[in-house]
């Protein structure tokens, strides 16, 4: 076990402990968000076949190759095929067949005119431009062709993407597994009774807040429960959710003092602790075990210590196992909007929101950053990061922000 | 009823005739991504009473007026209080209480010192350095004071906030009801059937996308089915949809032909024509109208022409529709990373990703741009303005992009 780790570290070891987990198919219409789990290629083409892209008359370009304002190239209309059907006929050299957008280009047609520049008398149309093959045609295969990797394994069933696999004929795709992700509070001061509190006790507000992350980033929390600071107690949780989950994350109990009882819990269920303690502010007090394959995450339990880590380590640990291809978290660098004051002797993450003006990526800070500070967790989107030893910092400072939206 | 409208026009004349939902009272627990219907003030403090920073010790800062590392304050400590917990006994000038991490402060204390600066002898520890009150103490209140105003009408249930409210003992909370939102398809050319297509016939790929779209919008899509082009069968299924739901959304049947059909359906069923035709590309053929107080789109059945009108048009209007206090999409000034070779008669919007990186925002076309490519809409986050009047655009030209994620 190794203490005061990097943040990298941290997330390094996280990762290489966990796994996607299995997978499942299910119906194209049951699978928004889920995670692909293996590439589709596309079977048949998108257009399946040559469409005209206006309301116009198809005919054999080659008719059209002495038409001048002079000399127009005059057709038989012979046919009219709307959207959804297919000409009976065949068009010759000397006859066109009237098409809506989206029809078949009937055979022996080439090109299309639009029908605002047609002039048509009785059953005749005279052209009185020259036109090339293919012209306002859409070709079959010109936005997919058969064959084409059209989606990854790793790739999110995003609307568009499922729009995409509807229009290649796939029903069913195999995705992974939703993970499960056991949720234990720890504290004898959380109440999770409403009403009035009782003297030295405050309500649990991380539970509700992680519980609603791990369904954002397209898990299953599962709610193990409260334990009182008594390692026994603690023990029987941790057991239970690495029973019913793949991943077990714990808040409090790790705070630097007489009641680290999260640790001695996990060692005494025979845990093998991955690292104590990372040094970054907030959140320093964070552990990770592996017991069965699976993965221990202990959190502070102050609020904005505990929900910072989980979003530094826990968005690619849960990303991971969902089967995401892209797990990490996004970074950029962004300028500070607002001056922070206080000097940062260990590496620092401040709670902002990021603000895309003028095509500059800036960032205003949510409030006040102390660790049991909540409020500057709403609206925040960003973790901005603030390298270890750096002073106070300007307005205009240009820092690495790590996105967790 | 106006033809070829601006965008923005197009916009208003939605947003001018939708109203949000009505309300519903929800359990916190159930809220995760509802809006909320009505402002929510703080009736407690948060913390709610002063609690102790760091696991040490608790005495009367006025112990220490004279303290020095020569001649330390010498106090006995009376008693041990976890977090949970509350002092029996009260601080005098003599005495100290040792405190856990978020234990509230006994009385007659007021400040703290951490455990690793004590020298404990006995029952009597030693302070060597002056304290003022408030020292390492987190007062009542710090975070959210009883009174506050925590989160306005209109803002979105997201983890962080749902925690605050879970924090100050809310446990039911007023949000805007799903806005429901019929979903029609039409054209004889659409196939519904797995398996081989029949000649003529492209798969119907638009549903499942508006349907996904609507879903990660907080509104509940209602199917209402796909019409033949035939005016009644599409009158009888925007009656249906107007009974259904609060907002319907029709594909195809738009196209400036004879099949214009959509748009004929619209008149016999009695609604009032908002405007017909709009001065973008793609998605010039789209129309609006109203009946019963409700709205109907139509979008065209070219899958990208009515996409990314539904982007630039629906997303608005269900945001508002939903209790959105920001319903307009986000703008932002942005970089085309990739050239763009048409020239642009009329406004057109390109799909494409935004790519942060070095402070700056640009933008990655996504692919092809035709009305009829389905497959540049995956992974298209934003739609980027290309002024009306423009010629090709180099890479690095400045453009506005309008995010859609």
């Amino acid at each position: 076990m190794r203490e005061y780790v990097s943040l990298e570290e941290a997330r390094d070891m996280l990762l290489h402990n966990c796994q996607p987990a299995e997978s499942e198919c299910l119906d194209l219409t049951a699978a928004l968000g889920r995670v692909l789990c293996e590439d589709v290629l596309a079977g048949e083409n998108i257009p399946p076949f040559d469409r005209s892209s206006l309301d116009g008359y198809a005919f054999d370009a080659r008719a059209t190759l002495m038409a001048s304002r002079e000399q127009p190239a005059v057709l038989k209309v012979i046919e009219a095929v709307a959207a959804g059907s297919v000409a009976a006929q065949r068009v010759t050299e000397n006859t066109a067949i009237r098409v809506m957008t989206g029809a078949p280009i009937p055979e022996g047609a080439d090109a299309v005119e639009k029908y605002e520049n047609i002039e048509l008398s009785g059953a005749e149309i005279r052209i009185t431009s020259r036109f090339r093959p293919m012209d306002n045609i859409i070709k079959a295969g010109e936005d997919v062709r058969e064959g084409d990797r059209v989606a990854e394994q790793g790739m999110v069933l995003e609307p568009p993407l499922l729009g995409l696999l509807a229009a290649l004929g796939v029903t069913r795709v195999r995705v992974y597994a939703k993970p499960a992700v056991a949720l234990i509070s720890t504290g004898d001061e959380l109440s999770d009774e409403p009403g009035a509190l009782q003297p030295g006790k405050i309500r649990n507000s991380t539970r509700i807040t992680l519980q609603g992350f791990c369904t954002r980033l397209g898990a299953d929390p599962v709610i193990i429960g409260t334990a009182r600071d008594e390692v026994t107690q603690i023990m029987a949780l941790l057991e239970a959710g690495l029973e019913r989950a793949d991943v077990v994350i714990t808040t409090g109990g790790v705070s630097a003092g007489d009641y680290d009882l999260v640790v001695e819990a996990v060692r005494r269920i025979g845990a093998e602790l991955l690292f104590w303690k990372i040094n970054i502010k907030p959140g320093m007090p964070t552990l990770a075990a592996r017991k069965d394959g699976k993965v221990i995450l202990g959190l502070s339990g102050n609020p904005a210590s505990g929900l910072v880590v989980f979003q530094l380590l826990a968005i690619p640990l849960i990303r991971k196992m969902a089967g995401h291809r892209a797990y990490h978290l996004a970074t950029l660098e962004a300028v500070l909007l607002d001056g922070f004051k206080k000097p940062s002797p260990a590496r620092r993450f401040l709670r902002g929101q990021l603000v895309l003006a003028n095509g500059q990526a800036g960032v205003r800070l949510t409030g006040r950053q102390g660790n049991a500070v909540l409020s500057s967790m709403v609206g925040c989107d960003v973790l901005l990061e603030v390298p270890s030893g750096s002073g106070p910092l300007p307005a205009g400072a240009r820092l690495t922000a790590f996105r967790v939206d």
